[in-house]
């Protein structure tokens, strides 16, 4: 069993997209510049968008945040969204999501300049991504490919189980692997919350992907031995025996379905970190389109 | 066995888009207009677009025929494209494919105004089919979902496979199938010329829809007892003992198949004749949008 390492490739990442600025510095080119809506006070929200900015730092971009109160109109933050579209220094942007519930996170989204759409949720840039176009890949799923790639996880041919339809993981990674590229070619299918035959799907499969929030949910006797598993579940637990107060679970039962596979995501360590990194990849990426 | 006569369900379909246009034409609304593109001299592209013609005429609609020669420059195509865009008599049109090999697909479809892109291939109208938007669906995948609705055939947790990855017809499909609506929340797979284990997929499967144009290919011991068989290949094959010299198939060997399934489409008359109507009734929907 072999432990993809998201943490440590995230790193290489990042010393790349370092690399990049070093080079675009010394060739007097534009230093790259994210910027990032947070609306409101969701606690786990500002945990992202802070971690998002620290990753600029550490790769030497430039960063903005430009907070809002969750009392702000959908016209007004329209209008915000405008003036970033139409500020020429920023690179890429993006709006924190979940918006608070008045707010129509479709009309928003489709707001954003799509050079700018560095999350890859305008409908225009995820049209482009369903149809095999190069675009802006939404980070996840970009994140996925890139640990797939870097440790070079055979996917023609695979059986490949996507557990979970959500707009930003599920159904983009499942559109990307079944695609005809290097690393694609599987034959994919996308389980949710009506798939009837959950535990047999996942048994015959070759790579799991899992994006459902469900904490430890997928356990060892569920598993194909030898396969592959990546795990996009984040979420909080209670736990009284850390000082927090809680831990961060995955969707797999590591202990009991570590000893089965090949390769597996740790949570954390695994996709999370890689997700940050691949934002800033499709920031590098439109700043040197506006060249 | 009950055969979905796709031949009958677009007769109704195309009969209640003739009263809507009668009760436009009643209220002095303006009458629908579908405009078609065609480059070259490809035979069964003629046949098409004038099938289409024709089913303009039966439901009332105005239409326009475009043609141009297989020499055109893709800059002169586009000129082309958007004097179509600024005509306001024009409510919906499609650029007839396959392009001649010098064109640039992918480019000529992001011409056309996407409020008259009535075949849904517009990246933003595709990004939206996939994040589940209201938009234009491309014609096959919306004919196929109207004959399951209109035939009553569930999907909700059933485990269906699309042979073919085609963006006109296995990848909208496949992701249709899978979102969270009434004829959706299949549990869908998409197999494709890297899948390996395909024959025991399809026995494996409550619904089938095949896109692969391989004459005959599926056989009455690949199919699940009581399955639906949805049919989309369309193939000529050499038959000295028509007066053509050639007869239609289909991807299925209807004798061998028909006998085991709960459904089937036949091919011709089945989902074929619903893709013209529901281009119509895509154009209906862009010509009330701007009323």
């Amino acid at each position: 069993m072999k432990i993809i390492d998201g943490k440590k490739v995230s790193i290489e990442v990042l010393d790349e997209i370092k690399s990049s600025v070093d080079n675009r510095v010394k060739n007097n080119l534009k230093i790259p510049h994210l910027a990032a809506i947070l609306v409101g006070n969701d606690g786990p929200s500002k945990t992202y968008v802070n971690s998002k900015i620290k990753a600029c730092e550490r790769v030497g971009f430039k960063s903005s945040l430009f907070k809002y109160s969750d009392s702000i109109s959908e016209n007004d933050l329209i209008d915000e969204i405008q003036k970033i579209n139409n500020n020429d220094d920023i690179d890429g942007f993006i709006v924190q999501l979940p918006l608070p519930k008045d707010i129509n996170q479709e009309k928003i989204l489709s707001q954003v300049d799509p050079y700018k759409d560095v999350d890859g949720f305008h409908p225009i840039n995820y049209g482009k991504m369903a149809l095999g176009i190069d675009t802006f890949l939404p980070a996840t799923p970009a994140g996925i490919i890139e640990l797939i790639e870097r440790f070079k996880i055979q996917t023609a041919g695979k059986k490949c189980l996507v557990i979970g339809r959500s707009q930003i993981v599920g159904r983009p990674i499942s559109i990307l692997l079944s695609q005809n590229k290097i690393f694609g070619n599987s034959t994919v299918t996308v389980a949710h919350s009506r798939t009837s035959n959950l535990e047999e799907l996942c048994l015959e499969s070759d790579l799991i992907i899992s994006a459902i929030g469900k904490p430890e949910f997928i356990k060892g006797d569920m598993v194909k031995k030898g396969s592959t598993i990546i795990d996009v579940g984040i979420t909080r637990v209670d736990d009284s025996s850390s000082h927090k107060g809680y831990r961060i679970a995955g969707d797999v039962d590591f202990n009991s379905v570590s000893s089965r596979v090949s390769f597996i995501t740790p949570v954390p360590g695994g996709v999370g970190p890689m997700t940050i990194a691949m934002l800033l990849k499709n920031t590098l990426k439109a700043c040197s389109l506006s060249d």
